[in-house]
């Protein structure tokens, strides 16, 4: 479990709400990819949009996402995204998301992401390559 | 395993991509929670609008989603969602959906749901109450 | 023209572009409707979810939405929207969303919504209804 | 006014819905753009995917979006989108979008789009070109 917590705070919207006037299921997906994104992004020092650049991969693309929805969250509510990478291993990583309202968890979300580059040989092919050693320290 | 299967044939959209030129994750919730309201209208004969009042029921909210994504689906793919329910319990149940490109599974994804009514004694609480042997039987 | 305006700031989503790598059109739409929600809260000093119990109404429908697409948005560019009543009718009003990017206006939007209540008469009827002058005042 | 009309015929999905029980405004957007696609798809016998290769463009990039909301669209609703091109310009075009329920006119939406090309001289660039006259004549 690294250190480094990435938490923005979010009030729900009206579009983001379904005819039982809670969140929409797929919202807090699109919701934990961005806070992904902020986390490296406040954890490298590198804005999204260079992160390949700066690492020579594609990016990370998700392999696995779940959530478990313990409380709905209504239009208005204010609610707190506390983000962080649970596990680094040698070229994927988990992140944990954990959504709460008033300091309740209402849902405790997951994903699993590659470190992916183009093969050098074919570059067509995309393929998990190594996280480097200082992309990790930077999460404590 | 029930064996219910319900299967619909969707072509990726243009909007449902992200700047990769893949099917944004969320994207793939969303369609998965249509195939559960289609699956269930199936089975059941019984228009989704009508299903609460048919089963004096509010719905059958989400607790928990996820999906593993094995292969991308790009913009125009033709793809294929097959959904079932793989387990139903005293109140609550599992689906299934296996989203397959040219026959290849490409998203696994499941949702666990409960079946959930107004508490009589107190109508602004919801709980979780027994799924009817009746629609369990239209599963096979 | 009214003189309140509510400017807030965002930061362009991954999610929220398409494969051409630019925000997909009904993103803007999104973020337009949680503007008007929030110039309302601001301007009337009432939370969205409150707006209908404090004036008798169901809310203010969307009757037409129209945006005009300038220069593009990309993932990771910071915006502003600005967004103000132009014109309060007897029963509805028309909100204009200026979206810049380093000042420089990229997407046009407007809105055009009803005041809408119930029909005392008949409470299945919604129709549009005057509003309120102390509503109206708020504004400037 | 050109006579090739494509026809989709819908069914509103729960997610689509807002906590009034009715489509968000957004989500017509996307209907529409996936309705353009398909226009273009069904009237040049080329996939989405190929378009761009075929012609030498990037796109038909949106310049322009409105919609006007008649009637609201609600959770399982049978709709139907008829699309056609209302006139092409030089670089430019216009399509109307109309959304029917039961056949009654329920959104009546319009975009413009530009036939998008890459600068020769400066490939960062993109700029609106000429339409080939045996597009136009497929639309009849």
């Amino acid at each position: 479990m690294t250190t480094f917590i990435l938490r923005r705070q979010l009030t729900i919207e009206w579009g983001q709400c379904d005819p039982a006037g809670i969140v929409f299921n797929s919202r807090f997906f699109e919701m934990f990819d961005t806070s992904t994104w902020l986390l490296f992004e406040a954890a490298l020092g590198v804005k999204p949009q260079a992160l390949a650049a700066t690492f020579g991969i594609i990016g990370f693309p998700l392999v696995d996402a779940r959530a478990n929805f313990l409380k709905p969250a209504k239009f208005g509510d204010a609610v707190e995204i506390a983000s962080r990478v649970s596990e680094f291993r040698r070229s994927s990583f988990d992140v944990e998301h954990k959504l709460t309202i008033n300091g309740e968890l209402a849902v405790d979300g997951g994903e699993t992401r590659v470190w992916a580059a183009r093969d050098k040989a074919n570059p067509d092919k995309v393929s998990a390559v190594a996280i480097p050693a200082e992309v990790i320290a930077k999460f404590g």
